[in-house]
């Protein structure tokens, strides 16, 4: 049998979540007297990174319900269409090369435009009666990718060209906030900017990630089609600095637990130190559990002394530095600890993912796409 | 096209830094005038945690000049195995399972024995014919697995009974030290154990990993045939706090180059804020460039200002966040810097990855080892 360790992935936990975005946005519908009854909110369910470190092929089953997908790679938009995906795929990073574009129009993937390279290379595009919808991204701020606000006029009208000749299909317009998890204030100056220019494309406006999606909900319904894209909130983990359990009103569920066994037990004796740089030195006589999961496995390396994890439903501290493929833990208060007990590193039934990156100086997005290849995975 | 972000696998480099340990133990052979020139030294090319990152298939080729190979999965035992490695492969952390027994026999594997439990496991086992070569393990400090010294007599009590009955094969002691990237005084003491038990071991000491190979390479001499199992320092990154290219002799050069392509130029105002939490602020005219990696890539999060890469071959610095697919720099100073332009983020042509792992409070091992799944390999 192979190493024993395991990451659980559960597509049930992953639709779940979806239907609580879905639900946050209808619930501003109803409350915000100023909404458009009319508007259409769809989401967007953001499977990049290998959907967050979950598999790629395992969002499809958790998504179902999505209205779209997103995802950076056109490989992974090739892997969608032919793993059975009919609904719209959008590349939230754009192509990035003129042979790129004969895939856009034979899978029918909707791709962000953010850089006037782009445009040019849409200009040596054939028709091949295929037009390829689009999505502007503007730069609200974030000043990461997007056109500047004031260019939307000079984009609008090389794109009505391209769609008059039927290179390209709905122009709809997007951006990404850079506070989205912050105050309002932060946000809604950025949101006003590209309010403003939306009247102008008649596709979908796209602008709430996980953290708008699930503070400004509103936001979601202010054009007549709006694709709302979370990401992290799917996989139940938080995008603002608290757990996404003591947000009100919202009810996200883990949907990766990853634990291994203990390989080994060790009584150490006062003044014993343990693992690398000796970092750690028992100050009276102690149990330990040798666990077979390590920074080789995704585990932040990082991880100080107490960080928490749970041995056979108890829980426990990590002592000691983790190290490539072995984590110490104190069990001196866990008489049932023994060689083969479960070691739940973080999700269900045991600490949060959130939680192992606050105590690690990381953030959950980080944890879940570093899961390394060599653990294996189970679907449930 | 898939997004333009690549790592490449130098095998060449690979053999070439195996060369380097066989040569710094030979010359530890001709300057120690104690050390017996009888004395075998092998070289144990660990392949962990997917070769560092660099790939288990990979490292047949670059480390086909190795002695055995050294892995902690069955898995990958078997794997190597079928792709016709037929010297000695060790499982450093030996087995989990009485199940497992059949597998070390039919492949030939040779495992570390840690714990009480393995034994209890071998005492099940059938005699096949194919006696199971082990490698008994001793804690001298670092205190994760392997038997107390004292407990050596008895183990070998427990091992030879079962080499009379076929189980077992050769019988070597292993040790793994941990702080062998310090002063002698913190590794003598754990060497000095070890060695008090070796001669009543007729397989083979194992007791250097990289750091005591390069450090005290006369450890690797003091046994009738003595494995030395290298590990980070065959993939060109340092087990010490300094750069393997400042210590005096060696010559390890680097094995995996992680480079990108910018996806976007973006000409920053005075003022402007980039990326998430808008953690750098402009302070005058800049060219930033927009590149296709992330820490979704493996590239660390905690990358501060600053962190150096290259870009179209000169020097640049990372500015503001790294998100999860992309990565700005400050190019302000490289007219050339366009779409397309190639940035190295470690390896050959770029900041050596311990540079980085400096700059990111992390260490080369873990780089490595979390190069993400998604980013395409190319091997030379």
């Amino acid at each position: 049998m192979p190493r024993p360790i395991l990451a659980t992935i559960s597509t049930s936990a992953m639709a779940h979540n979806l239907s609580q975005v879905k639900a946050r946005i209808e619930f501003a519908r109803k409350v915000h007297s100023s909404i458009n009854q009319q508007c259409l909110s769809k989401i967007v369910a953001v499977i990049k990174a290998n959907a967050y470190g979950h598999g790629t092929l395992n969002a499809l089953i958790g998504f179902k319900a999505a209205d779209a997908l997103g995802m950076i790679d056109l490989v992974d938009g090739i892997l969608c269409r032919d793993n059975g995906w009919t609904k719209p795929i959008i590349l939230l990073e754009g192509f990035f090369d003129s042979q790129d574009i004969e895939i856009l129009q034979h899978y029918q993937l909707t791709t962000a435009i953010h850089h006037q390279a782009q445009i040019a290379y849409l200009n040596e595009a054939k028709n091949v009666g295929k037009p390829i919808d689009v999505l502007v991204k503007f730069n609200t701020g974030m000043n990461r990718l997007g056109f500047h606000i004031d260019q939307a006029k000079d984009v609008l009208v090389q794109l009505n060209e391209l769609k008059a000749k039927g290179i390209v299909g709905r122009i709809g317009a997007m951006s990404h906030f850079a506070n989205a998890d912050l105050e309002s204030i932060y946000v809604n100056d950025a949101a006003q900017k590209i309010l403003a220019i939306a009247p102008q494309f008649d596709g979908q406006l796209s602008i709430c990630n996980s953290a708008a999606s699930i503070r400004y909900p509103y936001l979601a319904l202010q054009h007549h089609e709006n694709w709302v894209r979370p990401g992290i909130c799917l996989y139940g983990s938080s995008p603002f600095d608290i757990e996404l359990s003591q947000y009100p009103s919202v009810d996200f569920r883990p949907t990766m637990t990853l634990e291994a066994k203990v390989i080994a037990i060790q009584q150490l004796k006062a003044g014993d130190k343990v693992g690398y740089g000796s970092l750690f030195t028992a100050d009276q006589p102690m149990k330990m559990a040798v666990v077979a999961c390590g920074y080789a496995d995704g585990y932040p390396r990082s991880a100080p002394q107490n960080t928490p994890v749970m041995v056979d439903g108890v829980a426990a501290s990590i002592i000691g530095r983790v190290s490539m493929d072995m984590i110490t833990v104190d069990v001196t208060h866990i008489p049932s600890a023994q060689v083969n007990s479960r070691v739940v590193f973080w999700g269900d039934g045991g600490p949060t993912i959130d939680e192992v990156a606050k105590a690690t100086g990381r953030i959950g997005y980080e944890i879940m796409c570093n899961l390394a290849k060599r653990v294996p995975i189970k679907v449930v």
